[in-house]
């Protein structure tokens, strides 16, 4: 059942990918014993700025001498006139209230030439560094981008929540499909599905790998051997896993971050646009209830995500789980608190033990 | 990895039921069919009347020998005003209108007790007919039904979402679960979970599993032997497949209804309250996109069925894609045009090389 197509591609041992996930959860030791483990660490760069991507870098390569990739934010071009962005706000100033936050009134947001910019520059980062994989959510970079990564042998995964991205991201000549489930915590990777729900990993992975040809990535609520397994007969070659490694001792998600996950079950986890203006997965709390009127007032990401920056931030130094960002895919009960070499340990033995049944 | 318990428990010879689709889906041959071929057929019989019951079994025996099951929907109280009726029938008007429909202006509508009679009567015809296995959607039956479906020795067998209705159905003291996927067509089960959205089988099996000691079966998505073996190795012990079957040449939709399934993509299946006023996932089109601005002013299931009655039966004979329910489940690109038994030797055959590997 195991095919090396992905692991020599990657050079790696164990087809397990870290997921990339963003705002200072993938600290240069979570990334590097994930990679020292034999499977793949990821840097959830989308936020970062370039001398930041450098920084971690640096000590990460102290850290770790296998491969580990590298993940950014593929920026839309937006349009936000005055009037949307004053509801947007207001919408918030009763939880502003609620936290006592003193909001000044107005928030510094990006435009969308800072933020390709930002891009631009991270590229380059990248290819200073000699970061050997690349991974992209929300969209496909465009082609000039994608020509000079392959320039320099970077390996380029693109993230498909459907079929028809999934093709588009081949098209584009990219190396590498993670498909994301609606089991999947966090963003949504959707960029031309317009379906907010999601589709399962049941039925994504075997419609997908029918109709491309490079290797197949699954993403979504895979937490054990049996997802893992479960994953490369559905026809994935490989898996990328996010929640599992978000409540391991080396994730820099804050303590109350992995004990809601530790301690929530399946059916407390929604989506929401409330956070950022984009669908994410995550578990229920005021917040999202709160928010749920405004539904029509939230600006676009991540000019949402910039407004709803500082109650984030405030709620997590606070430690009120009701008003931070609590992402987590649908299998919360199948999360441990514990190193990433025991978790890594673990993967590999259910799923040669499975393998062999 | 192939488990006989469920197999022995059921008298079948392959862990594969074919889904309890009702609104005449389930044809006798198509249930034959399916049993004949070492498989469970299943009468979708929620909306059906004693008497029908009694006439397709009788239809059906001369077909099969072996066992089949039977599904019934578990009736809930409602409470609906006057004004709310009036609300919810003036939403379908002006699709009425374009279908010139003319509207009595009055649907006759069920009352919670003439439910829970006919609940009462299909329980006893099964009793009578000595059905060998009943399953149940949207709800556990109450304590009397269970005792006295297991005193005539009917095995049991319960629809759950969620962790949390698997182990209800569990203590209930049902026999077998169906843990239905968010990937799955058709109404959802739910009856504690209030995640409309629902959960992916990456996420529910296991989960589901490792709470429960009765054997589990995984439904949704699943269109062939890749979907069989994962679900085995995520801890099912059966699938249950609806869509898979829809199409088949004796199944009872509508021609048009199938050349849908077999031309829509992944992304165009969506969940919908409107046509029953329950969720369920099926194909997009306009009466789906019409009804959204009427959302909360849909009545309670089986409530805004009766209302929508007349347009479903009305397009149907039309055959007007744009009005029917389409439902479907998340992987129509899987779907094939084929007869039962063509489909059950594949997915054999797939299962069996699969595990092989």
């Amino acid at each position: 059942m195991l095919d090396n197509t992905l692991t020599t591609l990657l050079q790696i041992k164990y087809p397990i990918i870290q997921a990339p996930m963003a705002g200072g959860i993938t600290t240069s030791e979570l990334v590097a014993e994930v990679s020292n483990a034999g499977g793949l660490g990821s840097i959830g760069a989308g936020y970062m700025s370039p001398s930041q991507i450098k920084q971690q870098i640096k000590t990460l390569k102290q850290l770790t001498s296998r491969p580990f990739s590298i993940n950014l934010f593929v920026p839309h071009p937006f349009d936000v006139t005055e009037d949307e962005l004053i509801e947007a706000n207001e919408a918030l100033n009763p939880i502003r209230e609620k936290l006592n936050l003193h909001h000044k009134g107005s928030t510094k947001l990006p435009t969308y030439d800072q933020l390709m910019e930002n891009f631009n520059e991270q590229i380059e980062t990248i290819i200073e560094e000699k970061v050997p994989i690349c991974s992209f959510t929300f969209g496909i970079p465009p082609n000039n981008v994608i020509r000079k990564l392959k320039q320099h042998h970077i390996t380029l995964i693109g993230t498909a929540t459907s079929v028809r991205e999934a093709i588009e991201i081949e098209k584009a000549g990219m190396d590498l499909i993670v498909v994301q489930g609606s089991e999947a915590g966090g963003h949504r990777g959707s960029f031309l599905n317009k379906n907010e729900n999601g589709i399962g990993l049941m039925s994504l992975i075997p419609q997908v790998v029918d109709k491309v040809t490079i290797p197949v990535i699954a993403a979504g609520g895979i937490m054990d051997g049996r997802g893992i397994v479960a994953s490369l007969y559905l026809g994935a070659m490989g898996v990328q896993m996010g929640t599992a490694f978000l409540t391991c001792v080396e994730s820099g998600a804050s303590e109350t971050f992995k004990e809601e996950i530790l301690h929530t079950d399946e059916d407390e986890i929604v989506l929401t646009r409330s956070f950022s203006g984009k669908w994410a997965r995550g578990i229920n709390n005021e917040f999202i209830k709160e928010m749920k009127q405004y539904e029509t007032s939230l600006l676009v990401f991540p000019l949402q995500n910039a407004l709803t920056e500082e109650i984030r931030k405030l709620s997590t130094t606070q430690n009120n789980r009701e008003y931070m960002s609590l992402w987590s895919g649908q299998s919360p009960r199948l999360a441990k608190k514990q190193t990433v070499h025991t978790l890594m340990e673990k993967l590999i033995t259910e799923t040669i033990t499975l393998l062999k049944k």
